[in-house]
């Protein structure tokens, strides 16, 4: 009896540690192909939602009034002009369920190794905020990692500011120039347009930034011509240490500051991994450390971000961006779809995508402050989706990630609108839009303010796409049914500013788990660097002997 | 008999008269939609092209040696890596010759009312040199009127330059800048960009300029922070004279100049129409004209882009750039698609839409320069054709205009290139690379300059896509089999930015007249702007109304 007892103690003690193991390992959710989910087949054959119809009349007021899902910062997620209706929404929830879409982000923020291609976790959001358990990976716990890689920089900014860290001369710093490319670029380059003027208007403007990432020379050849180098600190920004381009635009760098008779260790500070052979080098001032799992295209909320944009507009600053991206991060975990945005504004999207064939989605900021987020955007979630593989490595037979691109509006609607409106092709619009503008100037023509104008325009572009307009000439007759959102805020500021991106990483990150393929790697950019290699090696035959040769190389 | 010879004589005068007039009024040729060509059916059916195969081994080289055209200013057109063969080209001349493209492109230029639409001619080429017969509209010469606007432009900015038109103080002015929306925003901004780098390398930057576009307030607001008004002149660009983005930021500029303690109109001119208000008004210095039958998305050879880029780089940069456009468009005239470098590669970008059923077209410069290229063709294509009606108004039954979108390269290898090579669907590409730089400053890192490894890159890019790579593991495999093309050019100078130009305007002009719709007018903007009245007006009901609530409106 008392061995029975022993033995049923030692049976459920295994059986626990197996349990908790499993859940350690994360290996409780289960990772399937769309089109093997039941809940997809259903939505495919739900009745079809007529935007023009739905949005008619006082139905329509009702939708926009309902269709909407609070975010952070202010911010609302309205998606009432999207092809959807109570049924679908339903649909909707019950993919995002049998998916288990939040439960694999808990995975995911929990420590999981959810990049499996190059077996690495994935934790940009842990640098905003600790969403779930500690995670304790190569030893240290890693939120206290980035934390302290906050502080680091904050303190250096600080003496940057302050002018304890000056020039050779003891001149203080009046420019900070970031080297680097693709996520080490885009990313940290729209957010300082972004907040740009908002920093000049309330104070917390405190250096130029500016950004070299070609290898065309004459990408680093103009900057430099444009800036004044004597009082320019550069960020070089590389993971690995060893992008061809940053690389060669460093050295580029380098030269132009010795050619003014300065050492350019007095100039340049680096963030890379602590691996790299940049960490422990004695050609920077500092160095500041993000780590393999923060993806390139979403390290801008890392010391990759944090760097320049803590010497443009001080710590504080990035610090509420950060608090921003961190509350909308909250809002991701979810489970109903009507209170988390970017999981709703996922599961559309790929409705869109895979049952109703649409191949592109444009991003429409009313905000010339955000004209480059779109080509953030376009990396993000371009490089992310963009995969024909599972994550297990097998071919997959429906189509993934769309194209994303996009321009400010108004202009877009001088521009490529034409063909959003009338063209053969449907394509979605992501519309973003805020009440005030940022710099407060403003001027009152014909009854209405620019700012007024700007909103009216957004407000009239979704419901011209959404409900069109008859005409008994064909030429100037609008079909309507063109499906959009929009995220309305206050004001683009630090706080809504990482709120939004937040909302689009996560966005992002939710469709990557529905298509079942791995948003973290990016093995498609590795063959051209192969073949440039190559070609500058002169160890080429066939055609790209023969290009090779037309250009000259 | 004598009463015969004189009936035979009448007769014979009539009909020769008759035939004149029927040549004269442009009817000799015939527009068909593209899907009762015969050629069209001989094309869908033809074997299609493995790409990856023909770019293989010896065949490859032989190829990027062979599908090459020669295009003006020095520059190539290669066509290797696209989806075709010597079948196919065949097949292509075929539906050139029967849908008549290069006599409607003669019609065009002679003059003939091509923009049914809004009956309207079509004569930016005209600005750039006379290809066929005179072309008398409005009772006057039209190279004659475009000819005098650019010598009146010469003069006045010569006088500018030279310290006769000063600001009031009698100082000269070091910025010009250019208020305008859309067509005139978009290319004028991209060509100034192309062209700064070489201007200030050659000796031929004469001012900086800048550009206001958007009806957000912040746009404004953030150039004026960024210029010295009392050294500014002011550019304002409506054809119409009634823009309301246009005419919104004039008075915005107003309010600044006047609150700088100056008289707006000692700093401003106009480029409009004759008829517009702006034409006569003594706000402005000077005004300069273009006429109706330039489409604001075609108007950067007119007075919209000889103003702006005239002041900032002088009067004989733009005439060089004019000759490049025009060495361009006399290719264009020519029946031989293999002669045509902008008749290849519309026809081909058709066989890519229509036949293989792709999407979009992506283009990618290696060139920093052309960082705003690929939008201002954004425009120009979109604009163009993306229609549902051919030019008769009737509804067509297959696609038209694809999504154009691009970013340069390097930077776009580190960004979207991962869709475009392991993404579902296929992109085509549009590279366009220099064997030279701009600025001539460059270091050799590694045995390599940056422009060798700019060039190295492009020649790498073209093959990995067309040829991919084999792997065992599906996701670092390559399909291969993604088309591109290339420009490739010596350098990027004014010459050869007008023959690139050129190129892409009449590939669109081709692409419009094969799809058989009106590239010329643009009816699906205009639904938008009657809304967005509405909305400033409070005259809204239902979801209209809601979202300007939303929207604080």
């Amino acid at each position: 009896m008392l061995k029975n007892t022993i033995w049923i103690g030692i049976l459920t003690w295994i059986i626990v540690d197996l349990l908790i193991e499993l859940k350690e390992d994360k290996i409780m959710v289960s990772w399937k192909n769309l089109d093997t989910l039941d809940s997809f087949k259903t939505l495919e054959n739900a009745s079809k939602v007529t935007v023009k119809e739905v949005m008619a009349g006082e139905n329509g007021a009702n939708r926009v009034k309902n269709y909407n899902v609070a975010m952070a910062a202010g911010l609302n997620y309205n998606y009432a002009a999207k092809a959807v209706d109570d049924e679908i929404l339903a649909d909707l929830q019950a993919l995002a369920d049998e998916a288990e879409l939040t439960d694999k982000f808990a995975e995911l923020y929990n420590g999981a190794v959810i990049n499996t291609g190059e077996k690495r976790l994935v934790l940009h959001q842990l640098c905003r905020g600790q969403l779930g358990n500690d995670v304790v990976a190569d030893g240290i716990n890693k939120r206290d990692f980035y934390v302290t890689q906050q502080n680091n920089i904050a303190d250096f900014v600080n003496k940057v500011h302050n002018g304890e860290i000056t020039n050779a001369a003891g001149e203080k710093f009046t420019t900070a120039v970031q080297i680097g490319i693709g996520g080490s670029d885009l990313g940290p380059r729209a957010i300082y347009l972004a907040l740009e003027n908002w920093a000049r208007k309330t104070g917390n403007f405190k250096m130029e930034a500016k950004f070299i990432s070609n290898v065309d020379p004459d990408d680093a050849a103009a900057v430099l011509a444009s800036i004044d180098v004597a009082h320019s600190i550069f960020v070089l920004v590389s993971k690995s240490g060893t992008t061809l381009e940053t690389l060669t635009n460093e050295s580029f760098v380098k030269d132009a500051i010795t050619k003014a008779g300065l050492n350019p260790s007095n100039h340049m500070i680096a963030v890379t991994s602590e691996t790299s052979p940049l960490a422990k080098s004695s050609d920077y001032l500092a160095a500041f450390f993000m780590d393999d799992y923060i993806g390139g295209r979403f390290s801008s909320s890392s010391a990759v971000g944090g760097a320049i944009l803590s010497l443009a507009f001080g710590p504080k600053v990035f610090a509420d961006f950060l608090a921003g991206a961190a509350a909308e991060d909250k809002l991701a975990t979810n489970k109903d779809i009507k209170k988390n945005p970017a999981l709703l504004d996922a599961l559309i999207g790929v409705y869109e995508r895979n049952v109703l064939g649409m191949p592109a989605t444009a991003v429409l900021p009313y905000s010339q402050a955000l004209s480059r987020f779109p080509a953030h955007l376009q990396q993000a979630d371009m490089e992310s989706n963009g995969k024909s593989v599972n994550r297990f490595g097998e071919p997959i037979s429906y189509v993934t990630g769309p194209i994303i691109y996009g321009e400010p509006g108004t202009n877009g609607q001088h521009s490529f609108y034409q063909l959003l409106h009338q063209g053969t092709d449907i394509v979605p619009l992501q519309f973003i839009g805020f009440k005030k503008s940022q710099c407060g100037v403003d001027v009152d023509i014909q009854g209405s303010t620019s700012q007024q104008k700007l909103c009216a325009n957004v407000a009239a572009q979704i419901v011209a796409f959404a409900c069109g307009k008859d005409d008994e000439n064909n030429n100037k007759k609008f079909e309507g049914n063109r499906p959009s959102s929009i995220i309305i805020g206050e004001e683009l500021d630090p706080q809504s500013m990482g709120a939004i991106l937040s909302h689009f990483e996560n966005k992002i990150m939710f469709q990557g788990f529905i298509w079942n393929v791995n948003s973290f790697d990016q093995e498609g950019v590795q063959l051209g660097k192969v073949l440039a290699k190559k070609v500058l090696a002169h160890e080429t035959d066939g055609a790209l002997k023969v290009y090779s040769d037309l250009l000259g190389i």
